[in-house]
């Protein structure tokens, strides 16, 4: 494979293709193919970006229906038929059955962007500056939303600009089993000199996907929201990575029972892998005046026509929830069974996650690459995830078939086994 | 139309849709079409993201070979053949010819995640917080980028928190004909009580887009880059509106012979209205770290594969910039007599820009309104820039056919002389 | 007593003649007096500035010879004869018997400034903008020093800019008994996504006066000075409220046997009430350029003067140490016994502190309110601190006598048993 | 002399005594004596915090006799007899006769507290976060006032955090003679993408100290009151060093006929050299909540009565200031002799300043410098301002007899010659 000039040009911020150093061709649902013609089974499906496998041919099938007709394709915020018929399957199909009511922004087409338009817009409703974040949260690196991501290898390359506007709180378990980290939290909040600036909003994952795949309680959200509403604060859910159905709900959050004042979403949401985002907020909180927080692909009208065939290819019914679901506690079991293995070898190691966002803490960085690295040798894209990479993490299309699924699963143990013995 | 859902549903910050409240569905080349049927020409383009117009058959044909053949689509870093392609596209098309020794980034896909790039890497090179940008400047609306963002819409929109980073100095004209505005920035340089922190980096658009399609001089330009070298400042050129040809050169800066140190791209990069953005650094400055700058859709292959298509179809040769600024002429002429005429009638007028990037200047934006609105009834779609809105700006495609852009000035004309009279 | 033209001209920010509306005159040691002659014994001093008493004789005679001699008192930072006797004396008396080696840097005159100055200090010497500070810490409203002071009071009345680059942590005994706060400072420096910029220094108050009279533990500032030492990080105890022997020692962190990289000196520092202030740092800390660091009144040689007096006078032997200690006995005991008579009334009640420096948390503002308005009507000056003023404060003189102490705290018992009866 | 202990003990950030490396002990008006009893005449005069002299006996017998009393000397802001005479004072002898209206608000004793004070009302009053301020200016260095004071020597200081919330607009005269330099204010206040943020003030001090004794025009000063009225900006001049007679009148801006609506006054407001600060501000204007800003040493009630007998004894009628002007064209017309024979020397150099607030520009801090040095030698106690330290200063004791005033006006002469000759 000829990568000399991908060395040589592209800048060295690049990553994955210094753990995967092959250049790939063609991808079909859960399998990506390099350029020698090997095939991977994909654990990775673009951060979560290809919930729905890649060249999804149900979706690919809308795009190419819509770019013959000369549908419209980049409309700055222009009101086209693609979007009103995003909009419509949108209300139709998610918000509707799930008794939710928002009014949609389309920031421009990448999470971040979407995390700067939600955080800014508590702020403005507030009119308060903070924002309450958690540790190991990811929320994008633009710097805005920087300061609600607790990323060093982020918040230390901004040359010398601190990051202003957000400020930490343990997230759930992060004090330990015994202590519920929002007795602090609510504590700075009655306390006139704690120090804590009363925060506009709380940025939240449900569970976090940068951060460790750790899903945080559903009884510790519940209390989370409550807190919110006693304090008059707004809640947001960044849904980027968990939402999309990757939990095995469409809305990550819908497993607490709880209704976000703001969400955000963008990675799976097109469905097909195309840049996409949108912030949805309760109707009373759009104080928005035109043209206050804009973007020049935020009516990227593929991403639309992809985004409403997905929907109603699979979020018509619950067959496709309970099938994550099924995934999920197949996966899950594989994992707790290779967690207790690898536990037995002296290397505590635990299961995680929820839905189909699964990972196993092997405890170190050092570990977790060894058992990715030795996975790839044997065809499998998985990833690791967490403040040292010491998650080895989970995210297969939720489209994967079973067989796939448990090939992958096969590899994964099998790399374990050979890299730990 | 059906537009309830549009209105009901969407954020309050639509913009767009309220100047041209219409639901569009086609669109080809220079021209629109609404749901009615009704054809629009279209003088707009995307905000400068469509310089190939609409569905342009070329390029979309590599688009749809492309999806046809399960090439990946969002490939996060990975290597890609597509990427390798257009890499090798752009080296060989665009900066050898030219001279040019870049490295290139691909941040998130979106003008201001370059942007954010940019900058950030200049204060890390440099180990400075500081980034002097110019009066009326726009380089996007994510908090660090924002910093170098003029206009008060957006600056005051932050919900109290100011933006840290960015000095502004005046353009080019700014301070009246008879001042070089570059007097005071390197009086305030060498003053070490001035207040300016010594800038990492300068951020500058050789040809203002939203801010009023002020063009600087080429001596300025000239001198700017030699202000830079001569103090150790990195020169970023933000080439987001007036790179990509609109300018009648690859490159706007082309036409002043500098080499900036820093160049940013986006809007028509892809060729076909995609999101995509990239970073030029020159190579000794590509000074980060794996992983320190990311965004999820920073590898958007169908972007990677229009793009390529697009410098293969346009950029081989000398053909279509010889074009575009033959065109930019012939909007020149148009535009000098339409404001000739508009001072005639006792509104001081005058005509601005550099190739198909122009404008005229009407002075406010009550009359530039009242001349874009009348031309959207005449079937026109043309926007206005400006701090006030008060310039007429032509960002037509530049593949448009001579009857289109004819028929489109005309319709400009007629519907100047209809507000006006 | 003539208030009207102090209603009047005084702005509205005065707070203390709100609690206590006369006009004072005289006074001496312990004892205040009023316009219409009625005495007040004096548990405030200063909040803490006048540890040796209002008017001390003998510190009052060295200022008098001073300047009686036509001494230079205002001095710049110039060389001067009182400079150099103040700099003698603090080593021979203070540094030398303590086995400290420290700089003296002299800021402007009050605390503010000196913390400004040590915090910057730290940040340039180890290239870290962040700071650690604590929970209900006070270390100063300018906006240097507000990012590291907890009260909301100060940190909402900005107008808007939110302070920049501290960061707190729960003070000891925040989180409860039997949490040991410091492990979670630990976990977050160790925590590579945890949010936690990693601090130039932690600055710490190891008694907090405004925060409510918390003692930190000794074990627990142990620790806090290992953590530092174990990660690269300055400790700076702010030792302007509990320092100059408040606490029983001179420094307040003797007690707990650590030495800290920077300490911050001024309240009771000059001895006699004048505006002065210090800050202390290792030698190899003193990175400062000349004239980093400025402030007009950085030579006040009046203050030099009385502080050196009241070095001779009362820290030449360990006499008046040990008698600040057998009172800080006294009032704790009686404070004690007052709490525990108050927890009898169904109000939840404690004493805390350590040395002169003593409290009673009463539970409620509310509550220390009525305490202490009443004790001012029969002739107490006593005030109350804490996020909610809940803790009734004694900082006397160290100074008092042993019959005005025990007066004081007559009336304080007498005042509290009215007020809860 | 000894000096070991100060070079060894003292801080690095000293200045004073490494351009004048003696110790001294005595001074008495303009005369400053060395502990080897050599005489100085003194044309500093505590950079202007010594107007009435070293040890004004008149002064000094109030302090003393206040002091004899058993006067309260610190009294947090308690009212007390001696703030209310100070206030009574204030009012009678200094705002009455000029027909101004202020309250008083007494912040930390230091410039920089008192301009802290001073933005951050202004900016609660607004409810905005900008403040322009000019180059060149210099209104202290804490981290709140620093956003608006021009010297990089300080503002790099910072260990790493910018300075947020203060914008640099060109002073008068710093583009040159034929601009105003309130157009391109102007120009900023009216241009919606500019990129000034709407400030809630102006500060600006009539002639800048530490910038190069730079005296705005009377007319200039007059525009900018009259834009900040216009654009609902509050009008903050910093008459720290410039006040107190310093020009002539009791407020520098008298000269002009303005009326700021926040004043801060420091340096010489007490009279005898002791640290003290005010804020003035229009009534209306005192939106302060108690206890929203405050800090320890803001009722120092020595500085209270020095400040009263001061007024008394210099400002009961215009005797006092018709003698500093006279004074002030003494020095200026010697200043401009000065400067032309400088000039004959082949260095341009030109006198500047109004009433005794006066400078010589000999266009480089070297041989600013050299002259300065060579003063020192010959007796006399000068310095040098500006932005490259190009600007020899004179800021003798507004109380300067005639005979020292000449005497130090022919060492600075001679000095001068020997230095350039």
């Amino acid at each position: 494979m000829q990568t000399q000039i991908l060395e040589r040009m592209e800048s060295d911020v690049r990553t994955y293709s210094r753990s995967f150093p092959v250049v790939f061709t063609t991808a079909r649902n859960a399998r990506l193919t390099d350029e020698d013609g090997r095939e991977y089974i994909d654990f990775l499906a673009g951060a979560g970006s290809l919930n729905y496998g890649h060249n999804n041919p149900k979706i690919k099938q809308a795009l190419v229906d819509y770019l013959a007709s000369d549908g419209i394709v980049h409309g700055l915020d222009f009101w086209t038929a693609a979007k009103r018929d995003y909009l419509e399957t949108l209300e139709e199909l998610i918000l509707k059955p799930r008794g939710l009511d928002y009014k949609v922004q389309f920031p421009g087409p990448t999470g971040t962007n979407a995390v700067e338009a939600a955080i800014r817009l508590a702020r403005n409703v507030k009119g308060r500056h903070n924002i309450v974040t958690f540790t190991n949260g990811f929320h994008g690196v633009t710097m805005g939303a920087l300061a609600t991501t607790g990323n060093r290898k982020f918040r230390e390359a901004t040359g010398g600009v601190p990051t202003v506007g957000g400020t930490f709180m343990p997230y759930d378990g992060y004090l330990g089993d015994g202590t519920d980290t929002l007795d602090y939290f609510e504590k700075l909040l009655t306390d006139k000199s704690g120090g804590l600036d009363v925060p506009a909003g709380v940025i939240v994952e449900t569970v976090q996907g940068e951060g460790g795949i750790n899903a945080a309680g559903l009884d510790w959200l519940k209390r989370l929201e409550q807190i919110c509403q006693d304090n008059d604060i707004l809640l947001i859910v960044d849904d980027i990575q968990a939402g999309c159905g990757r939990t095995g709900k469409f809305f990550s959050f819908e497993h607490a029972g709880i209704t976000p004042d703001i969400v955000t979403n963008s990675k799976s949401l097109s469905g097909f892998g195309l840049p996409f985002a949108q912030v949805l907020m309760r109707p009373e909180l759009d104080t928005w005046k035109p043209g206050q927080y804009n973007g020049t692909f935020r009516g990227f009208n593929l991403a639309f026509t992809t985004a409403a065939a997905t929907l109603r290819e699979y979020w018509s019914d619950d067959t496709f929830e309970r099938d994550v679901q099924r995934k999920g506690r197949v996966v899950a079991d594989r994992f707790a069974k290779l967690a207790a293995w690898i536990t037995e070898q002296g290397i505590e190691a635990s299961e995680r996650g929820r839905g189909l966002m699964r990972g196993i803490d092997v405890g170190t960085g050092d570990i977790a690459d060894k058992i990715t690295a030795k996975a790839f040798e044997n065809g499998l894209i998985i990833e690791t995830s967490g403040q040292d990479g010491e998650v080895v993490k989970c995210l297969c299309p939720l489209t994967i078939t079973d067989e796939d699924l448990l090939e992958g699963l096969d590899i994964l143990e099998k790399s374990a086994k050979q890299a730990l013995s």
